[in-house]
């Protein structure tokens, strides 16, 4: 029996459960809470030898950054966070050693964020340890701008520096089982980011007062799977300028000790957690330095929107498709055939 | 190392995650949406073997229990549904073989109930099914009644027939192995309400509509415990009177074919997913005929509120604790030392 891919998946579950159902795999669901709101929700579940692991991230991290995802989706949605619920599953022993530190990091964030928890749930079940969080964030300005907004002539921008957890799981996969490696690769600066991603919330927020986003989406999946999204979503072609890209520090000093392409890391590498928006021209430019003295991150024009489809990189004016790189080599979880 | 129980560990989960997480094992949180409105939110994560066995219930059923728990936490906090996203984590061929049923359930029942399901997320994991649902609704009326406002002199109310739910999961229990002795447990009519259970949504609404409804519930943990809930948040005791109680006919079918006490399967049966409610004296009894008309089944009061604590019941004037029963006894589930 050969795995159906996630698009066959999510064309079977929708017409089970009807239209409304559509996002599914998407990040955000938009919802009208009946008043002239509308609410961004969002649900993950991360399980653990899937989409993390307690030999390289310490159980605080671990509930950092499941609540981290859930926040840069509403981020993406230019939300504000309402709260959390957030449940738990597994075998007790695990309870016992690990759910303590998780939820120290789940509530380390949730304090800093302004995103409080305000319920969830418990369970004992063997297995891996199951922990979902769910999100609620309100959007003043109604539905949120979504993926599907960008078109051509538009801009593209990106918040922060790429590259750092992709260089983090390339060095923690480097290191195997060596106890000393393991360690250093744990202490490494781009661990740091691996490990404590900071969702853009407040940024996102700040952006859409100041211009109108066409689009916007999270960098969950890497950068040239989340620009494939907008792309397909739009009907439109993203150009992805290399040269442009905002490298982490991080990733470009572990790419010069370990080996490794700090540029494909920053191309294809899974949960930056950093934000990807695209504006008619001009429109970001001027809000630029602003955003870089308020946040300490820089706001970095990477590309362009354009008709057609499908996303490509401009290298010194020549032009090749972006492919979406395989999983495994750039994130912490094996490939899903689902996803 | 002796696994803590459930309130020593919602004890230092609130302290780490701050005082709003207090919500962490009552069923339903409350949000204000930032406008005059509040919003009722719920969680629940159901794993294979813990919640659910499919030797015991068709994938369909599976389903429509996981969205059925959810909605009947918004119709205990009297909130009328805006949607659900859900997440389904296991292993591929578990996937394969059992997610369109499951989620055919869950589509019925969101269609039947108006809770359209928005989104979700589907992952490939080791060990068993994780179902989670997580639904959302909003409280016309601001925040709702929740648990603590019962008040001594108030009469406690419940909707619907009680025992088949328990009833099943006896005849269920006591088949083991045997195909045809399974066969049959199956198709009693006692499974069919484990299988569908009605959450009480629209009943909620007609009854806040007609009546101060002091404080609500749903019977998911069994009338026993459920009972015990709201005695202890509210600072009171609540008498239950077992002659009042409505059996349901397939309990006391099943309680005469196959043995068992109806009464017990009533008193401490889990997931019912009918309400109590507690309302002052004379406040309900004028609408009760109303209620069975409109919906087809009993409004029956039960028992009491009075000064003190705990839970009572009152036999021909004789008065014994209502000990909360051993899970094992009643539900699904296996005794879980975190709930």
């Amino acid at each position: 029996m050969s795995p159906r891919g996630e698009f066959a998946w999510i064309d079977r579950l929708v017409e089970l459960l009807g239209e409304g159902a559509r996002g599914i795999g998407d990040d955000v669901a938009a919802v009208t809470d009946g008043g002239d709101g509308s609410l961004a929700w969002t649900v993950d579940t991360l399980v653990e030898g899937v989409h993390f692991r307690f030999d390289w991230l310490e159980p605080e991290a671990v509930g950092h950054r499941a609540l981290a995802a859930s926040l840069s989706d509403l981020a993406a949605a230019t939300a504000e966070p309402l709260g959390a619920l957030v449940t738990a599953a597994g075998p007790a022993a695990v309870l016992e050693a690990r759910l303590e530190g998780v939820y120290r990091g789940l509530g380390e964030l949730a304090r800093a964020s302004g995103c409080p928890i305000v319920g969830g749930d418990l369970s004992r079940a063997d297995g891996p340890l199951h922990l979902t969080v769910t999100a609620l964030g309100r959007c003043a300005g109604g539905m949120p701008p979504g993926r599907s907004g960008a078109r051509p002539d538009d801009e593209v921008w990106v918040t922060g520096r790429l590259g750092a957890p992709a260089a983090a799981v390339a060095l923690l996969r480097a290191a195997g089982d060596d106890p000393a490696r393991l360690a250093a690769a744990r202490a490494d600066p781009a661990t740091a980011r691996l490990a404590r991603p900071e969702p853009r919330v407040a940024e996102a927020r700040w952006l859409v007062e100041r211009a109108d986003l066409h689009a916007t989406i999270d960098l969950s999946d890497g950068l040239s799977g989340d620009a494939a999204h907008v792309a397909d979503r739009s009907r439109a072609r993203i150009a992805i300028v290399p040269n442009l890209l905002p490298l982490h520090p991080a990733a470009v000093d572990a790419a010069a000790r370990a080996g490794g392409s700090a540029l494909d890391w920053a191309l294809h590498g899974g949960e930056e957690f950093e934000l990807l928006v695209c504006t008619a021209a001009g429109a970001l430019a001027p809000h630029a330095a602003a955003f870089a003295e308020r946040f300490g991150i820089p706001l970095t024009r990477i590309g362009s929107v354009e008709t057609g489809s499908g996303v490509v990189r401009r290298d010194d004016g020549r032009e090749t498709p972006l492919e979406v790189a395989a999983w495994d080599h750039f994130r912490v979880a094996p490939p899903d055939p689902h996803r």
